[in-house]
């Protein structure tokens, strides 16, 4: 069985269609070593709902909002490969999600890291999307307008293509 | 049982905190009539994704990489309450993912609609943000950079608290 | 929002498929009735497993083979909307699966029923199917050469399409 | 087809069991009304953690504890019918977990409400588990002889069994 | 704890039936090798369908239903082992679906391979039956009688059992 | 990208807060070894499941009732860390779950195994909670105030914590 036929030239960058279909990427010869990735997701809230998370009462809103979005985001990186059709299943080795207040923003970092084959981006990704989305969930009774910007990657290590650092 | 405990006024607006804690909502006494929600994610591509995306040639990669955005994102307003903590599920009656072409931006909708107890805002943003994290898969090889911008709710009908439209 | 847009002749049939993209049908305006469907799989397993298996010692492998396809395909019509794309999420309210056996046979029924806005063909047929799966699992180390045939539709009941019984 | 075979005699009182094999129920028939549970799960944790746990300060642990694992439990209750097989899957309308402090005990409860053809006593006592089984994931680097104890149902309401109420 | 008694002469080839109950094979004591498994499924679709499927029409079906069914078994794969009760999880490290047609049928191919200390025959043969499930579902509104033929291995390699081909 | 920050002395042993908020242990620099667990639920059932369950007659439910919940527990332990949140995926290499009647208690014992940089007390806890609760789903219509006791944690091996036997 020949598993890795040489796809043309002009699909060789999109790693994951082949032959003008969509297929996971063989990955069974390379070797495994270490990789992380950091991705990082702002939710614009506006001034309503900040100015109830960010009270200095230690009995605010933010504990429970902060850390639903956490947990939540933590979870999903753990669901990566069920939510993205050829992203390849892997053993997560670590997981975290902060969030911290910039103005009207939250900003949201996701890292993750693993020992395999392939790197974890999508992991990260979407780790800092869900816990987005859950931002949203938590306080849209109060606006409905608040948006998830820049959801983007900020670094990855380890892996054939190298380092990764959004300047 | 008692299960309605008036929230205190500070914590009101946070729907799903109650006593410093978060909780899923009691819907169970509301009537159920038909809810609808449309989310928009943009997805800065790039010109080089873009060139390779956009040809005249049928064989061009557009064909895979939108419709496993398309498919990614329908499944994942299906399992949109296993990833939102307290979002109830919901029996989904119509998901569609569309995704149009525009300058160096995919813009992705995701349209919802069940009839239902609660509204499905977050079915439609998990939707469009899973189906912008696929279209970030299927391209990152070519450019790392690519960015998810603008996740946010488009409209939404039904329910008591009225009709949303972002302006 | 517009979200019955009229699809073109050709595509008609192709009820999944809509503009060239695939999509969910819209049945938020049907009405509830109860549906009922019933698929069958047949699974060839040959003598030597089939010996293992109808002993007329109580204490034959035949239970825990039976049990465990039995379990895992009512388990499967479960998940059916989280593994076939553009299938709509039901809550069931009945699956059975039962095992029969007929010559080198085994011949499995998965029966469903709920009372929806749309079928449960595909919860039939997924149930069916992922209990055929099980048997291989449980006697692929004595024949590797077991072959599901013949999953398909028995009947259907309910919906404005009209019942259906295979021949 | 007729789906509902009456079971013998010895097998009536194990709805799930008929003819000597295992059975999702019919509920197909049954009218849909209001349908509550209350689960309690009793965790022993010890003096060593408690002392952690409930300490005036309010950057103590309790909080990222406690919340993790209401969260935990509220989401175990949505995946509760893919758990256990023959468990119908239902559209929740409500869950709720809280945790009180009781000596060197956490008190759990899980309350969970719909409004359909079947009760929701799995639902919370799964609830109640799964936010027990995460306490000792969080503190059994501290304890490992936590001990779970007392999962129980408190009470249900709803449907034709009747009302229950543990003593 | 002695993890792996002995199980009686009778049961030896029924690896997941151990003391007349299933049971997951332990396979921690063997060693991690390169496995790959390609399975097929035959489904018969007939005339109407395949008339619309293979038409030279750039703009016919055959795009968004070939490309949906080969998503959805690729991402079956995934799921496998959440599937088929005693299947251990394994990190695939490739999956490919392919779909051609041969007069009325389709002829779906699964390949998956792994570096791992079991084999993923089941992997390749849930993801062949999941991708010929959702071409039923894409095209039932033509013809309710398409029938799925043939699920069966094609190959393996890897693994202490010697590598399988069925001529 | 520092990912292992020392932690403040106090949250030392809540393994799973850094810094007030819940995080996932950094495994990654750990090398992998055997690692097993064994954890224990007690259910008590009552004398009225019990004469039931415990007929000697060969056609009582004990068969069904207690396969269904070894199903349930084997199949839980591969979910486990989808269910809790701190926990890493681990690709589980072995899984058992055994009943043995002792009074009026069913005695469940789940045994986990794996090879890999963290222990699997999580896996076998909820193993042995979701066949407990599976129990219960299967004989709450007979008593339902089953109750489950005493879920602990056995024995566990492997990983730089030493081993555990409890007493």
């Amino acid at each position: 069985m020949v598993m890795n036929d040489q796809p043309d030239k002009t699909e060789q960058e999109f790693t994951h269609v082949r032959e003008g279909k969509p297929s996971m990427v063989d990955v069974s010869d390379k070797s495994a070593n270490k990789r992380t990735a950091v991705a990082e997701a702002i939710v614009w809230v506006g001034e309503e709902v900040m100015s109830r998370l960010d009270g200095a009462d230690i009995f605010s809103a933010k504990g429970p909002v902060f850390q639903t979005a956490i947990i939540a985001g933590t979870m999903a990186t753990k669901q990566t490969s069920l939510l993205i059709p050829f992203c390849h299943p892997l053993p997560l080795e670590y997981a975290d999600v902060k969030i911290v207040i910039h103005g009207e923003n939250l900003i949201i970092t996701c890292a993750v890291a693993t020992t395999n084959k392939t790197g974890v981006e999508m992991e990260a990704m979407t780790g800092a999307s869900v816990a987005a989305l859950t931002i949203y969930d938590m306080c849209k009774a109060i606006n409905k307008k608040i948006r998830i910007e820049f959801v983007r990657l900020l670094s990855k290590t380890g892996g054939k293509s190298g380092d990764f650092s959004a300047d």
